[in-house]
Protein backbone atom coordinates (compact mmCIF):
# COMPACT_ATOMS: atom_id res chain seq x y z
CA UNK A 1 0.00 0.00 0.00
CA UNK A 2 1.23 3.50 -1.07
CA UNK A 3 1.38 5.92 1.83
CA UNK A 4 3.22 8.15 0.58
CA UNK A 5 0.25 10.56 -0.75
CA UNK A 6 -0.76 10.70 3.14
CA UNK A 7 2.38 12.16 4.66
CA UNK A 8 2.99 15.44 5.29
CA UNK A 9 5.33 16.42 3.57
CA UNK A 10 8.40 18.64 5.89
CA UNK A 11 8.84 22.22 5.35
CA UNK A 12 6.05 22.93 3.07
CA UNK A 13 2.73 24.91 3.41
CA UNK A 14 -0.31 22.37 4.45
CA UNK A 15 -3.47 22.67 3.29
CA UNK A 16 -6.20 20.39 4.07
CA UNK A 17 -8.10 21.07 1.26
CA UNK A 18 -5.22 18.86 -0.45
CA UNK A 19 -7.05 15.56 1.41
CA UNK A 20 -10.58 14.54 0.50
CA UNK A 21 -11.76 13.11 3.93
CA UNK A 22 -13.39 10.34 2.37
CA UNK A 23 -10.63 8.82 0.28
CA UNK A 24 -10.62 5.12 0.49
CA UNK A 25 -7.39 4.98 -1.62
CA UNK A 26 -8.58 2.66 -4.41
CA UNK A 27 -9.63 -0.54 -1.47
CA UNK A 28 -13.32 -0.96 -0.95
CA UNK A 29 -14.69 -2.20 2.16
CA UNK A 30 -14.20 -6.18 2.23
CA UNK A 31 -10.60 -6.39 0.89
CA UNK A 32 -9.73 -3.48 3.47
CA UNK A 33 -10.91 -5.22 6.09
CA UNK A 34 -9.28 -8.21 5.55
CA UNK A 35 -6.32 -6.54 4.91
CA UNK A 36 -6.35 -5.23 8.58
CA UNK A 37 -6.49 -8.42 10.16
CA UNK A 38 -3.18 -9.49 8.82
CA UNK A 39 -2.06 -6.10 9.54
CA UNK A 40 -2.86 -6.03 13.18
CA UNK A 41 -1.75 -9.60 13.42
CA UNK A 42 1.72 -8.29 12.56
CA UNK A 43 1.39 -5.40 14.88
CA UNK A 44 1.37 -7.94 17.78
CA UNK A 45 4.54 -9.94 16.46
CA UNK A 46 6.27 -6.55 15.83
CA UNK A 47 5.33 -4.93 19.23
CA UNK A 48 6.41 -8.38 20.92
CA UNK A 49 10.27 -8.11 19.79
CA UNK A 50 10.14 -4.33 20.55
CA UNK A 51 9.01 -5.15 24.41
CA UNK A 52 11.72 -8.02 24.19
CA UNK A 53 14.57 -5.81 23.09
CA UNK A 54 13.46 -3.23 25.59
CA UNK A 55 15.85 -0.28 23.30
CA UNK A 56 13.14 1.63 21.80
CA UNK A 57 10.16 3.07 22.42
CA UNK A 58 6.87 4.23 19.67
CA UNK A 59 5.17 7.27 20.05
CA UNK A 60 1.58 6.84 18.54
CA UNK A 61 -0.08 10.83 18.79
CA UNK A 62 -3.40 10.97 17.88
CA UNK A 63 -5.13 14.22 16.98
CA UNK A 64 -8.79 15.17 15.61
CA UNK A 65 -11.95 17.32 15.93
CA UNK A 66 -14.21 16.23 18.22
CA UNK A 67 -15.84 12.56 16.67
CA UNK A 68 -13.26 12.09 14.62
CA UNK A 69 -12.53 8.48 15.45
CA UNK A 70 -9.66 8.92 17.75
CA UNK A 71 -10.95 6.59 20.27
CA UNK A 72 -13.05 4.13 18.01
CA UNK A 73 -8.58 3.98 16.71
CA UNK A 74 -7.55 3.10 19.44
CA UNK A 75 -9.94 0.63 20.43
CA UNK A 76 -9.59 -1.23 16.98
CA UNK A 77 -5.81 -0.89 16.11
CA UNK A 78 -3.91 -0.25 19.70
CA UNK A 79 -6.34 -3.04 20.83
CA UNK A 80 -4.62 -5.36 18.81
CA UNK A 81 -1.44 -4.86 21.03
CA UNK A 82 -0.34 -6.86 24.17
CA UNK A 83 -1.71 -4.42 26.87
CA UNK A 84 1.66 -5.25 29.20
CA UNK A 85 3.40 -3.28 26.59
CA UNK A 86 0.58 -0.11 25.75
CA UNK A 87 0.33 2.85 27.51
CA UNK A 88 -1.76 5.08 26.75
CA UNK A 89 -2.63 8.49 27.82
CA UNK A 90 -5.87 10.63 27.24
CA UNK A 91 -5.12 14.27 27.65
CA UNK A 92 -8.20 16.82 28.79
CA UNK A 93 -8.40 19.65 30.06
CA UNK A 94 -5.55 21.07 32.51
CA UNK A 95 -5.38 20.47 35.75
CA UNK A 96 -4.53 23.51 37.94
CA UNK A 97 -1.67 21.61 38.98
CA UNK A 98 -0.65 21.05 35.23
CA UNK A 99 -1.34 24.59 34.80
CA UNK A 100 1.18 25.81 37.13
CA UNK A 101 3.47 24.17 34.52
CA UNK A 102 4.74 24.60 31.27
CA UNK A 103 2.38 23.11 28.64
CA UNK A 104 5.16 20.29 27.99
CA UNK A 105 5.53 18.90 31.68
CA UNK A 106 2.41 16.59 31.58
CA UNK A 107 3.06 15.24 28.41
CA UNK A 108 6.69 14.82 29.19
CA UNK A 109 5.87 12.55 32.34
CA UNK A 110 3.54 10.52 30.25
CA UNK A 111 6.26 9.44 27.54
CA UNK A 112 6.59 5.59 26.82
CA UNK A 113 9.87 4.51 28.25
CA UNK A 114 12.11 1.70 26.21
CA UNK A 115 10.16 -1.49 25.11
CA UNK A 116 6.57 0.85 25.04
CA UNK A 117 4.27 1.70 23.11
CA UNK A 118 2.62 4.72 23.89
CA UNK A 119 -0.12 6.68 22.50
CA UNK A 120 -0.86 10.05 23.31
CA UNK A 121 -5.18 10.53 22.49
CA UNK A 122 -5.13 14.67 22.28
CA UNK A 123 -1.56 15.70 23.24
CA UNK A 124 0.79 18.60 23.51
CA UNK A 125 -0.61 20.11 20.02
CA UNK A 126 -4.19 20.98 22.03
CA UNK A 127 -1.88 23.81 23.80
CA UNK A 128 -1.44 25.29 19.61
CA UNK A 129 -5.41 24.53 19.19
CA UNK A 130 -7.83 25.48 21.55
CA UNK A 131 -6.02 29.05 22.98
CA UNK A 132 -5.36 29.84 19.83
CA UNK A 133 -8.71 29.39 18.07
CA UNK A 134 -9.84 31.19 22.16
CA UNK A 135 -8.10 33.86 21.37
CA UNK A 136 -5.78 33.62 24.27
CA UNK A 137 -2.66 32.96 22.33
CA UNK A 138 -1.27 35.15 19.89
CA UNK A 139 0.55 34.26 16.37
CA UNK A 140 4.00 34.92 18.30
CA UNK A 141 3.02 32.83 21.10
CA UNK A 142 1.80 30.21 18.95
CA UNK A 143 5.26 30.05 16.83
CA UNK A 144 7.70 29.86 20.31
CA UNK A 145 5.20 27.28 20.93
CA UNK A 146 5.60 25.29 17.99
CA UNK A 147 8.85 25.69 18.46
CA UNK A 148 9.39 24.08 21.59
CA UNK A 149 7.66 21.28 20.39
CA UNK A 150 9.68 20.48 18.05
CA UNK A 151 12.80 20.49 20.20
CA UNK A 152 10.68 18.29 22.40
CA UNK A 153 9.95 15.82 19.47
CA UNK A 154 14.01 16.22 18.34
CA UNK A 155 14.78 15.18 22.16
CA UNK A 156 12.51 12.15 22.38
CA UNK A 157 13.86 10.61 19.05
CA UNK A 158 17.56 11.35 20.40
CA UNK A 159 16.72 9.30 23.01
CA UNK A 160 15.33 6.05 20.59
CA UNK A 161 11.84 7.18 21.02
CA UNK A 162 10.03 7.17 17.30
CA UNK A 163 7.54 9.57 17.15
CA UNK A 164 5.04 9.55 15.00
CA UNK A 165 1.61 11.64 14.71
CA UNK A 166 -1.97 11.14 12.84
CA UNK A 167 -4.42 14.12 12.29
CA UNK A 168 -7.43 12.21 12.15
CA UNK A 169 -9.45 14.01 9.29
CA UNK A 170 -13.31 14.05 8.99
CA UNK A 171 -15.94 16.32 7.09
CA UNK A 172 -17.93 18.67 8.48
CA UNK A 173 -20.86 16.83 7.43
CA UNK A 174 -19.65 13.51 8.72
CA UNK A 175 -18.62 15.05 11.81
CA UNK A 176 -22.68 16.38 12.10
CA UNK A 177 -23.99 12.58 11.72
CA UNK A 178 -21.52 11.36 14.24
CA UNK A 179 -22.53 14.12 16.90
CA UNK A 180 -26.08 13.81 16.23
CA UNK A 181 -25.97 9.84 16.49
CA UNK A 182 -24.41 10.67 19.75
CA UNK A 183 -27.59 12.44 20.59
CA UNK A 184 -29.89 10.20 19.40
CA UNK A 185 -28.57 6.92 21.42
CA UNK A 186 -29.12 7.06 25.29
CA UNK A 187 -26.19 5.01 25.51
CA UNK A 188 -23.82 7.06 23.84
CA UNK A 189 -25.32 10.63 25.80
CA UNK A 190 -21.78 10.14 27.58
CA UNK A 191 -19.60 10.60 24.90
CA UNK A 192 -21.73 14.02 23.86
CA UNK A 193 -20.85 17.37 25.42
CA UNK A 194 -22.86 20.52 24.30
CA UNK A 195 -19.44 22.45 24.60
CA UNK A 196 -18.27 20.45 21.30
CA UNK A 197 -21.06 22.41 19.19
CA UNK A 198 -19.14 25.73 19.92
CA UNK A 199 -15.54 24.10 18.60
CA UNK A 200 -18.19 23.25 15.61
CA UNK A 201 -19.28 26.70 14.89
CA UNK A 202 -15.28 27.82 14.72
CA UNK A 203 -14.53 24.87 12.10
CA UNK A 204 -12.81 27.83 10.20
CA UNK A 205 -10.16 28.50 12.78
CA UNK A 206 -9.48 25.21 13.82
CA UNK A 207 -9.00 24.30 10.39
CA UNK A 208 -5.90 26.92 9.87
CA UNK A 209 -4.77 26.25 13.29
CA UNK A 210 -4.40 22.47 12.37
CA UNK A 211 -2.84 23.03 9.15
CA UNK A 212 0.03 24.96 11.88
CA UNK A 213 -0.12 22.37 13.85
CA UNK A 214 0.95 19.58 10.63
CA UNK A 215 3.82 22.15 9.83
CA UNK A 216 5.49 20.10 12.12
CA UNK A 217 5.47 17.41 10.59
CA UNK A 218 9.52 16.06 10.23
CA UNK A 219 11.64 13.26 8.61
CA UNK A 220 12.03 12.08 12.79
CA UNK A 221 8.49 13.10 13.93
CA UNK A 222 6.42 12.85 10.58
CA UNK A 223 2.72 14.16 10.48
CA UNK A 224 -0.05 11.75 8.53
CA UNK A 225 -3.47 13.21 7.41
CA UNK A 226 -5.57 10.31 7.77
CA UNK A 227 -8.90 10.50 5.34
CA UNK A 228 -11.34 9.50 8.10
CA UNK A 229 -15.00 9.16 7.30
CA UNK A 230 -14.66 5.63 6.49
CA UNK A 231 -14.01 4.04 9.86
CA UNK A 232 -12.51 1.07 8.05
CA UNK A 233 -10.25 3.26 5.55
CA UNK A 234 -8.99 4.94 8.83
CA UNK A 235 -8.00 1.55 10.59
CA UNK A 236 -6.45 0.26 7.85
CA UNK A 237 -4.64 2.77 7.00
CA UNK A 238 -2.69 3.80 10.38
CA UNK A 239 -2.43 -0.07 10.92
CA UNK A 240 -0.19 -0.03 8.07
CA UNK A 241 1.51 2.97 8.31
CA UNK A 242 2.43 1.28 12.85
CA UNK A 243 3.66 -2.23 10.32
CA UNK A 244 5.44 0.40 8.07
CA UNK A 245 7.24 2.47 11.41
CA UNK A 246 7.66 -0.75 13.40
CA UNK A 247 9.45 -2.50 10.46
CA UNK A 248 11.64 0.34 9.90
CA UNK A 249 12.95 0.56 13.99
CA UNK A 250 13.24 -3.12 13.40
CA UNK A 251 13.80 -4.34 16.51
CA UNK A 252 15.34 -7.90 17.46
CA UNK A 253 14.87 -10.06 20.36
CA UNK A 254 18.05 -9.87 22.32
CA UNK A 255 20.92 -12.39 22.78
CA UNK A 256 20.65 -14.21 26.18
CA UNK A 257 22.59 -13.41 29.04
CA UNK A 258 22.76 -17.14 29.37
CA UNK A 259 23.67 -20.32 27.82
CA UNK A 260 20.59 -21.75 26.56
CA UNK A 261 21.95 -25.12 25.81
CA UNK A 262 23.92 -25.64 28.81
CA UNK A 263 20.98 -25.29 30.85
CA UNK A 264 17.90 -27.37 31.71
CA UNK A 265 14.91 -27.27 33.48
CA UNK A 266 14.71 -30.23 36.68
CA UNK B 1 -20.91 -21.37 35.49
CA UNK B 2 -20.67 -22.35 39.48
CA UNK B 3 -16.82 -20.69 40.29
CA UNK B 4 -17.94 -21.24 44.32
CA UNK B 5 -15.24 -23.78 44.47
CA UNK B 6 -12.67 -21.72 43.49
CA UNK B 7 -13.25 -19.28 46.06
CA UNK B 8 -10.92 -19.29 48.94
CA UNK B 9 -13.05 -18.73 52.23
CA UNK B 10 -12.47 -16.26 54.35
CA UNK B 11 -10.99 -16.93 57.80
CA UNK B 12 -10.30 -20.34 57.12
CA UNK B 13 -6.80 -22.14 57.01
CA UNK B 14 -5.96 -22.34 53.16
CA UNK B 15 -3.93 -25.88 51.89
CA UNK B 16 -3.54 -25.71 48.43
CA UNK B 17 -3.66 -29.25 47.77
CA UNK B 18 -7.28 -28.83 48.08
CA UNK B 19 -7.34 -27.57 44.55
CA UNK B 20 -6.17 -29.48 41.34
CA UNK B 21 -4.04 -27.30 38.85
CA UNK B 22 -4.88 -29.51 36.08
CA UNK B 23 -8.99 -29.56 36.87
CA UNK B 24 -10.94 -28.10 34.08
CA UNK B 25 -14.01 -28.05 35.64
CA UNK B 26 -16.18 -30.46 33.55
CA UNK B 27 -15.52 -28.40 30.58
CA UNK B 28 -13.94 -29.02 27.15
CA UNK B 29 -11.48 -26.82 25.14
CA UNK B 30 -13.78 -26.94 22.65
CA UNK B 31 -16.88 -25.74 24.64
CA UNK B 32 -14.41 -23.73 27.04
CA UNK B 33 -13.09 -21.41 24.26
CA UNK B 34 -16.36 -20.83 22.55
CA UNK B 35 -18.01 -20.00 26.02
CA UNK B 36 -14.71 -17.58 26.44
CA UNK B 37 -15.53 -15.52 23.40
CA UNK B 38 -18.93 -14.61 24.51
CA UNK B 39 -17.99 -13.53 28.42
CA UNK B 40 -15.24 -11.63 26.59
CA UNK B 41 -17.74 -9.73 24.54
CA UNK B 42 -19.84 -9.19 27.80
CA UNK B 43 -16.17 -7.71 29.45
CA UNK B 44 -15.98 -5.49 26.82
CA UNK B 45 -19.48 -4.35 26.76
CA UNK B 46 -19.55 -4.40 30.90
CA UNK B 47 -16.29 -2.09 30.77
CA UNK B 48 -17.81 0.67 28.63
CA UNK B 49 -20.27 1.01 31.08
CA UNK B 50 -17.74 1.50 34.29
CA UNK B 51 -15.69 4.04 31.86
CA UNK B 52 -18.84 5.64 31.46
CA UNK B 53 -20.66 6.13 34.55
CA UNK B 54 -17.12 7.06 36.10
CA UNK B 55 -18.28 6.03 39.85
CA UNK B 56 -16.34 2.63 40.55
CA UNK B 57 -13.13 1.37 39.97
CA UNK B 58 -11.92 -2.86 39.49
CA UNK B 59 -8.31 -3.66 40.46
CA UNK B 60 -7.10 -7.20 39.19
CA UNK B 61 -4.51 -8.53 41.36
CA UNK B 62 -2.74 -11.36 39.43
CA UNK B 63 0.05 -13.55 41.08
CA UNK B 64 1.83 -16.99 40.58
CA UNK B 65 4.77 -18.65 40.19
CA UNK B 66 6.99 -18.16 37.40
CA UNK B 67 5.65 -18.85 33.82
CA UNK B 68 1.85 -19.23 36.09
CA UNK B 69 0.04 -17.68 33.01
CA UNK B 70 0.30 -13.77 34.37
CA UNK B 71 1.28 -12.35 31.05
CA UNK B 72 -0.81 -14.93 29.01
CA UNK B 73 -4.12 -13.75 31.18
CA UNK B 74 -3.40 -10.20 30.55
CA UNK B 75 -2.85 -10.36 26.54
CA UNK B 76 -6.09 -13.16 26.49
CA UNK B 77 -8.92 -11.51 29.13
CA UNK B 78 -7.60 -8.40 29.44
CA UNK B 79 -7.22 -7.43 26.01
CA UNK B 80 -10.44 -7.83 25.55
CA UNK B 81 -11.24 -4.22 27.09
CA UNK B 82 -10.86 -1.45 25.71
CA UNK B 83 -7.18 -0.32 26.08
CA UNK B 84 -8.13 3.28 27.31
CA UNK B 85 -10.18 1.91 30.12
CA UNK B 86 -7.53 0.00 31.41
CA UNK B 87 -4.08 0.72 33.50
CA UNK B 88 -1.54 -2.68 33.64
CA UNK B 89 1.32 -2.12 36.36
CA UNK B 90 4.02 -4.56 35.91
CA UNK B 91 5.75 -4.82 38.98
CA UNK B 92 9.85 -5.59 39.22
CA UNK B 93 11.81 -6.03 41.56
CA UNK B 94 11.97 -2.79 43.66
CA UNK B 95 13.73 0.66 42.51
CA UNK B 96 16.35 2.01 45.42
CA UNK B 97 13.47 5.11 45.41
CA UNK B 98 10.60 2.45 45.87
CA UNK B 99 13.05 0.70 48.68
CA UNK B 100 13.36 4.35 49.90
CA UNK B 101 9.23 4.08 50.85
CA UNK B 102 6.93 1.76 52.84
CA UNK B 103 6.09 -1.24 50.80
CA UNK B 104 2.20 -0.01 49.76
CA UNK B 105 3.79 3.19 48.24
CA UNK B 106 4.79 2.16 44.97
CA UNK B 107 1.24 0.48 44.60
CA UNK B 108 -0.47 2.79 46.11
CA UNK B 109 0.45 5.26 43.10
CA UNK B 110 -0.86 2.41 40.42
CA UNK B 111 -4.24 2.19 41.70
CA UNK B 112 -7.07 2.80 38.87
CA UNK B 113 -9.27 6.01 38.95
CA UNK B 114 -12.34 5.86 38.95
CA UNK B 115 -14.18 3.93 35.59
CA UNK B 116 -10.67 2.82 35.24
CA UNK B 117 -9.58 -1.21 35.48
CA UNK B 118 -6.63 -1.81 36.65
CA UNK B 119 -4.29 -5.16 36.80
CA UNK B 120 -1.73 -5.46 39.18
CA UNK B 121 0.90 -7.88 37.53
CA UNK B 122 2.38 -9.16 40.24
CA UNK B 123 1.54 -6.58 43.47
CA UNK B 124 2.13 -6.15 47.10
CA UNK B 125 2.10 -9.76 47.56
CA UNK B 126 5.52 -9.86 46.53
CA UNK B 127 6.38 -8.37 49.43
CA UNK B 128 5.13 -11.20 51.57
CA UNK B 129 5.85 -13.91 49.48
CA UNK B 130 10.29 -13.50 48.01
CA UNK B 131 11.72 -11.92 50.98
CA UNK B 132 9.82 -14.69 53.22
CA UNK B 133 11.47 -17.41 51.34
CA UNK B 134 14.91 -15.74 51.39
CA UNK B 135 14.50 -15.41 54.84
CA UNK B 136 14.44 -11.45 55.29
CA UNK B 137 10.89 -11.92 56.72
CA UNK B 138 10.20 -13.40 60.10
CA UNK B 139 6.29 -14.63 60.83
CA UNK B 140 6.22 -11.27 62.70
CA UNK B 141 6.75 -8.75 60.26
CA UNK B 142 4.91 -10.82 57.91
CA UNK B 143 1.96 -10.65 59.76
CA UNK B 144 2.29 -7.11 60.36
CA UNK B 145 2.34 -7.08 56.22
CA UNK B 146 -0.60 -8.98 55.76
CA UNK B 147 -2.66 -6.74 58.46
CA UNK B 148 -1.26 -3.69 56.49
CA UNK B 149 -2.61 -5.17 53.28
CA UNK B 150 -5.77 -5.65 54.37
CA UNK B 151 -6.04 -2.27 56.12
CA UNK B 152 -4.96 -1.05 52.41
CA UNK B 153 -7.50 -2.81 50.75
CA UNK B 154 -10.25 -1.66 53.02
CA UNK B 155 -9.59 1.44 52.19
CA UNK B 156 -9.55 0.72 48.48
CA UNK B 157 -12.96 -0.73 48.95
CA UNK B 158 -14.48 2.43 50.82
CA UNK B 159 -13.30 4.86 47.98
CA UNK B 160 -15.27 2.21 45.90
CA UNK B 161 -12.42 0.24 43.71
CA UNK B 162 -13.55 -3.61 43.86
CA UNK B 163 -10.48 -5.33 44.78
CA UNK B 164 -10.90 -8.93 42.91
CA UNK B 165 -7.73 -11.18 43.38
CA UNK B 166 -6.43 -14.09 40.78
CA UNK B 167 -3.65 -17.02 42.28
CA UNK B 168 -2.75 -19.08 39.25
CA UNK B 169 -2.22 -22.46 39.67
CA UNK B 170 0.20 -24.70 38.11
CA UNK B 171 1.92 -27.95 38.96
CA UNK B 172 5.71 -28.34 39.32
CA UNK B 173 5.63 -30.48 36.46
CA UNK B 174 3.60 -27.67 34.12
CA UNK B 175 5.97 -25.18 35.38
CA UNK B 176 8.73 -27.38 33.85
CA UNK B 177 7.63 -27.66 30.65
CA UNK B 178 6.86 -23.86 30.28
CA UNK B 179 10.10 -23.29 31.44
CA UNK B 180 12.05 -25.43 29.15
CA UNK B 181 9.78 -24.10 26.24
CA UNK B 182 11.04 -21.18 26.94
CA UNK B 183 14.90 -22.37 26.77
CA UNK B 184 14.65 -24.46 23.47
CA UNK B 185 12.99 -21.71 21.52
CA UNK B 186 15.55 -18.74 21.26
CA UNK B 187 12.20 -16.37 20.53
CA UNK B 188 11.13 -16.90 24.25
CA UNK B 189 14.74 -17.08 25.47
CA UNK B 190 14.43 -13.13 26.63
CA UNK B 191 11.41 -14.25 28.90
CA UNK B 192 13.42 -17.04 30.97
CA UNK B 193 15.63 -16.12 34.09
CA UNK B 194 17.95 -18.27 35.43
CA UNK B 195 16.94 -17.23 38.55
CA UNK B 196 13.39 -18.93 38.07
CA UNK B 197 15.60 -22.17 38.69
CA UNK B 198 16.07 -20.94 42.32
CA UNK B 199 12.44 -20.01 42.97
CA UNK B 200 11.74 -23.43 41.39
CA UNK B 201 14.04 -25.30 44.16
CA UNK B 202 11.85 -23.35 46.64
CA UNK B 203 9.07 -24.90 45.92
CA UNK B 204 7.44 -26.11 48.96
CA UNK B 205 8.57 -22.75 50.98
CA UNK B 206 7.10 -20.76 48.60
CA UNK B 207 3.65 -23.37 48.70
CA UNK B 208 3.26 -22.04 51.87
CA UNK B 209 4.17 -18.68 51.47
CA UNK B 210 1.20 -18.43 49.64
CA UNK B 211 -1.32 -20.57 51.49
CA UNK B 212 -0.53 -17.17 54.02
CA UNK B 213 -1.22 -14.61 51.30
CA UNK B 214 -4.50 -16.36 50.50
CA UNK B 215 -5.58 -16.34 54.04
CA UNK B 216 -6.20 -12.36 53.17
CA UNK B 217 -9.44 -13.54 51.42
CA UNK B 218 -12.46 -11.78 52.48
CA UNK B 219 -15.81 -10.93 51.07
CA UNK B 220 -14.71 -7.40 49.78
CA UNK B 221 -11.37 -8.46 48.50
CA UNK B 222 -12.11 -11.96 47.28
CA UNK B 223 -8.69 -14.69 46.52
CA UNK B 224 -9.83 -17.05 43.91
CA UNK B 225 -7.55 -20.11 43.24
CA UNK B 226 -7.35 -20.52 39.58
CA UNK B 227 -6.04 -24.38 38.24
CA UNK B 228 -3.32 -22.95 35.55
CA UNK B 229 -2.34 -26.22 33.77
CA UNK B 230 -4.73 -25.70 31.30
CA UNK B 231 -4.25 -22.38 29.33
CA UNK B 232 -7.81 -22.38 27.73
CA UNK B 233 -9.59 -23.08 31.00
CA UNK B 234 -7.74 -20.25 33.10
CA UNK B 235 -8.85 -17.77 30.82
CA UNK B 236 -12.50 -19.00 30.80
CA UNK B 237 -12.21 -19.19 34.82
CA UNK B 238 -10.81 -15.64 34.69
CA UNK B 239 -13.28 -14.46 32.55
CA UNK B 240 -16.59 -15.50 33.95
CA UNK B 241 -15.05 -14.30 37.72
CA UNK B 242 -14.80 -11.13 35.71
CA UNK B 243 -18.38 -10.46 34.35
CA UNK B 244 -19.87 -11.92 37.74
CA UNK B 245 -17.85 -9.17 39.41
CA UNK B 246 -18.19 -6.61 36.88
CA UNK B 247 -22.16 -7.83 37.17
CA UNK B 248 -22.12 -7.59 40.73
CA UNK B 249 -20.65 -3.76 40.84
CA UNK B 250 -23.65 -3.32 38.01
CA UNK B 251 -22.42 0.52 36.43
CA UNK B 252 -24.92 2.24 34.77
CA UNK B 253 -24.70 5.02 32.10
CA UNK B 254 -24.77 8.30 33.57
CA UNK B 255 -27.82 10.14 32.98
CA UNK B 256 -27.41 13.10 30.40
CA UNK B 257 -26.21 16.79 31.95
CA UNK B 258 -28.14 17.97 28.84
CA UNK B 259 -31.50 17.63 27.55
CA UNK B 260 -31.07 15.32 24.23
CA UNK B 261 -34.14 16.01 23.13
CA UNK B 262 -33.61 20.00 23.07
CA UNK B 263 -30.58 20.09 20.83
CA UNK B 264 -30.13 19.39 17.30
CA UNK B 265 -26.63 19.14 15.71
CA UNK B 266 -26.59 21.73 13.05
Amino acid sequence: MNTEPYLVSPGTPVSLDHWDPGDKGGWNKGEGSARLELLLNDLAGLQERLYAEGQQALLIVLQARDAGGKDGTVKKVIGAFNPSGVHIANFKAPTSEEQAHDFLWRVHARVPRLGMIGVFNRSHYEDVLVPRVLGGLDDAATARRLAHIRGFEALLTDARVRVVKFYLHVSAEEQRKRLQARLDDPTKHWKFDPADLQAREAWDDYTQAYQDVLSTSSPEAPWYVIPADHKWFRNLLIAELLVQTLRHMNPQYPAPTFDPAGLRVP
